[in-house]
């Protein structure tokens, strides 16, 4: 178990980012040792010592002392200098290519939030493209690499030098149906469909013609069927083939927030109870996922919470279940997920400064 | 062709008779004869001639002597001394069964948009437990009832004394499927999926929590998950059995709109070309279903339009498809509809007052 | 009274020009006379004869005929040869500077819905830091241009050459204003406040930090306090000095409208009857002006409508009021007063086309 | 300095009672000393010892054992038992005027969020129409009350055994406004406009007319103008009188969170400077009061937070100036401020379990 701990976080200007900070500002474990938070810089702000963090995150501002916290220019001296022993990556993919093996190279342990190292399958990461995919640093980098889902993956994240953080959609539906897959009740040849629909913060933060208030608002569409990225995620990790499955993206007019709608057919027909203590026991010693006795999750319950939250439907006959899963896509979605994967690397309890 | 037509309307201070109200006073048919808005008027209101339709629905009122129209006391007596002679009504189921019978026996020929005669398998109506079912009456005017989607039955409908306007869900799902199960283009045997997404519209006018700003907003619920009322409408007009279907409704954050996401598979593989051709053969002559080719259509593009906008996105195996279905639940999912068959029963364009 | 007119367009493309083109398309005086859409197009969409309206705006598709229509490649030529007599430039207000003065010298009238040529006061328009400003051509454009609301200057409208369509902003507080200001009853020297309110679309379609819709959803935030735009109208045409208005605008998490409330004070006590007569006398005559006698005008009532809605509520002392005025920015702010300037022009009903 | 407190809460179904159930379960003083839930329970719920929180407020459900909180059955004896030292009422005012000097005459404090006790003024007070007013117990009970504003009565709530509880809109438009006035800079006689804007939280959990989703979405609505309860907060604690100030609130599309735009005459012209250092004075020593030198603050920036962010535009001739306040009318507005007054109370630092 680890005492203290220096962090440092780039891409603190993002969504993700901001939540990243919040968590880490008021982790309890970290109390006095606030990541240092690096980055793109122009010269005039890197002139003042980079740009407070209260002017790129107002809600971050408070009376208190964190107003000194800046965004500071990037160099690895930089986190040298400060004694960086863990960095989070809340970056686009391409730059979490590079960065991510400079860091190991350099001792430093990393927490990745992109899809840059989540897939062990080369044609599952086909759909990115990666520039250096096959060189021989990325297949060292991608073999350290670990899913870092606790729930599915906690002793190998515990010892973990690169944790590749979850997408946010294949969070929901993964924490769904690995544990009906892993007790073998479902009939997989029937095929899974998983529709979820997503807030606008899983689209970024750059303004773009999908982003814009008039596109999002009073509106739902659907997007990516049978080729989003988070589909090698699912197949992967839930241990699926590519014709088990259809998942198809919606983006839904909120801020933020997932819920899933998932519909699997059981070999056999089930009871509510059997079911229900399926996940009962894949989630026992899992403090971060909520299951749902008496009615479905909404997306209002996870919002704003580090949790997942699952709840299920049967069919009168037994053999079909409707389970709805969600989350909160900044948090148990990215950043939530990845304080928890910090707690986990570092022997802390798994929920602190989580709930 | 009829050319001079007096319709009336009950239950005019709903959001579908809101939307009615003002397709039938700018239909170009009835243009110099307005419809009769009748309805439950206390005392105070009744001593005044009813209640303006400017204070029921301000967004109606305007300069030009829509101004007068009024909701009125009902009785059959004024729908008579009118010489009403087609009843819209957008009332309750319970209110349905009991006007609809009375009517037709007046000679007045009925478009029911309530849930009270769409089905006509005694297990589907179940759900509805109708305090009338079993009696004569009750059978004998289900017998005279057509169920009002010209797509599927614009014979019928023409001559129809009692038009059972469809369900909203019904209407975006069924539009979706019948093509494909007419063609036989369908693997039943795996189930469809129809996961539905509406706007809080379609939960009606009464203030309850699930209609509070505060449970809606910000928020998406799955509810009703295998025991939706619309079901029966799928399965009778799709053709297809109870466990060949799955369809879950959810409540978006937006005023209006529905969007129907829904999932088959193919007894073959199938082409682009050839779905889109089965599509387009069989609404050729509808007018009010629009097919997109080019990408899936979102809700933005039905609401407050009278279309049904259906397009779909194929597998890269072929043998499965995901087609999505939209449109506004006050229009092509209610009133709109109500008016398209109010057309087709008299012999006028289909579109006619609709776009 | 004109009978056949052949209108253009330019700015198809954006929120008012959407509008207009839909207002324009159901309009009854121009029934086979569609508007020429013209514009920038790249040269692959040229080849083709332009970019169809329906892939531009997808809700302007019908199976009606309306697909054929298309935006085509601008030239001076194009709108020669289709014998355009009346454009509508929905440009941005640089543009405008440019082509309103060619269009005149070409016979053809305008109806501009930018800022270029509303304000006749030098220091007014400095805002906008027009590059032409002081040319002989631009005074000479400047002196030929009418204020387009024709419940201000319907007669000057009727024979205008080009009409400078007003500001959301401004066209929602002149209208509640000037009828007070012309009847002497306002005590000018207290100072007017003028807090407006609007929705997204009219902050434009360009894709920026402001229109995200993570900045503007579940927010509300002022801007351009004592420095917007729109204030130089407010002053030429309520007829007030600098220092007897503050008009402070806010963005609205709402796709569209503009409720303004403004806060008078009277010269000497007024009663409601009072203060109502001098509005309807004002207004006597003019159809796109609502006066709401028994409650405040909301937005709801406004939006998708061609109307102003104005109300008023009266302090205790008679001696203050707050008036309501609302409006939906795209139409009566907008595009539907540039129709109805387009009937004023040509003598036809005022409100015909907008109702 | 007290050590160990013993709280409850009556009201905690409500918005603002699950806000504070929120803020006292993660309090750092009253770690291991959750509050006493008390209320209306039915006796199915009595019989299982009270409803549990989770049931109620789902988000506040944790893995941790807040899971075991309950709602219970309300009695003084249930108090008693508990040993409360401080009652928190987040109750209708007719039930604060019942039981605040109940709880008083039992010894415990009481920090009261209705309207009950907030005004000391009879005229004011008239608004509330409440029965026992003139009441020798109520003149007794209301003696006692201390208006719970920290910033303005830091040392008064010290000491309090009652202390009410400001109003939302109050809140956001004193704290702006008393510094000013405090100071002499305001020409009074020009008169204050107070345009303030509130989210649909602010208007209870009741499912009415107006928190019906299709009310108050896509919308604003101005109400109260004149007439609106916290009026009288305004005038006493401003210290303004009635012709001195319009206050006029809406009702904004959001869930949470205040706006108030304020618009002042100085006596004489300002610098930014100056006005600034008075705000930066008379807030010296306030942490929860945010001062925004830059730009505007927004909803967005004090929503979810329990800040009040206030900052202020000057005309350019330094005579009047526009102010923005902001809060989140659950948390500054009500339960954020109740805790900052427990925490007054018993001379914590005031913002602790506030940041």
């Amino acid at each position: 178990m680890t005492d203290k701990v220096q962090t440092a976080v780039m891409g603190v200007t993002g969504y993700a980012g901001a939540e990243l900070a919040r968590l880490l500002l008021r982790h309890p474990r970290l109390k006095g040792a606030p990541p240092v938070f690096a980055g793109r810089v122009d010269e005039k702000d890197a002139a003042r010592g980079g740009v407070p963090l209260a002017e790129i995150h107002p809600q971050l501002a408070d009376n208190a002392g964190n107003g000194d916290l800046r965004l500071e220019p990037f160099s690895w001296e930089l986190l040298e200098a400060r004694g960086v022993q863990l960095l989070f990556l809340a970056t686009p993919h391409e730059q979490s290519r590079e960065w991510a093996p400079e860091a190991l190279a350099r001792g430093i342990r990393v927490i990745d939030l992109s899809g840059a190292w989540r897939l062990t399958d080369e044609a599952n990461r086909a759909v990115y493209a990666f520039d250096d995919d096959g060189t021989e640093l990325a297949a060292a980098t991608q073999a350290q690499a670990v899913y870092g889902m606790p729930e599915l993956h906690r002793a190998q994240i515990a010892s973990a030098r690169l944790v590749a953080n979850p997408g946010c959609y294949a969070t929901s539906i993964i924490l769904a149906l690995r544990p009906l897959v892993a007790a073998g009740l479902l009939d997989l040849a029937h095929g899974i469909v998983a529709d979820a629909k997503s807030g606008v913060s899983g689209a970024g933060k750059a303004p773009t013609a999908k982003t814009h208030y008039m596109y999002a608002a009073d509106n739902l569409s659907a997007y990516g069927a049978f080729t989003h990225r988070h589909t090698g995620e699912l197949l992967e990790q839930v241990g699926l083939r590519n014709s088990e499955i259809v998942f198809t993206p919606h983006l839904l007019p909120i801020p933020r927030g997932i819920l899933s709608t998932i519909y699997v057919r059981f070999r056999a027909p089930q009871s509510r109870a059997s079911v229900a203590q399926v996940y009962r026991q894949f989630f026992a010693g899992s403090p971060m996922v909520r299951l749902h006795d008496k009615a479905l999750p909404q997306i209002q319950h996870s919002v704003r919470t580090c949790y997942a939250d699952i709840g299920f439907q049967l069919a009168p006959d037994g053999q079909r279940a409707v389970i709805v899963s969600c989350l909160d896509n900044l948090l148990k979605g990215a950043s939530g997920q990845a304080v928890q994967n910090l707690n986990v690397m570092h022997g802390w309890p798994e929920a602190e400064g989580l709930e």
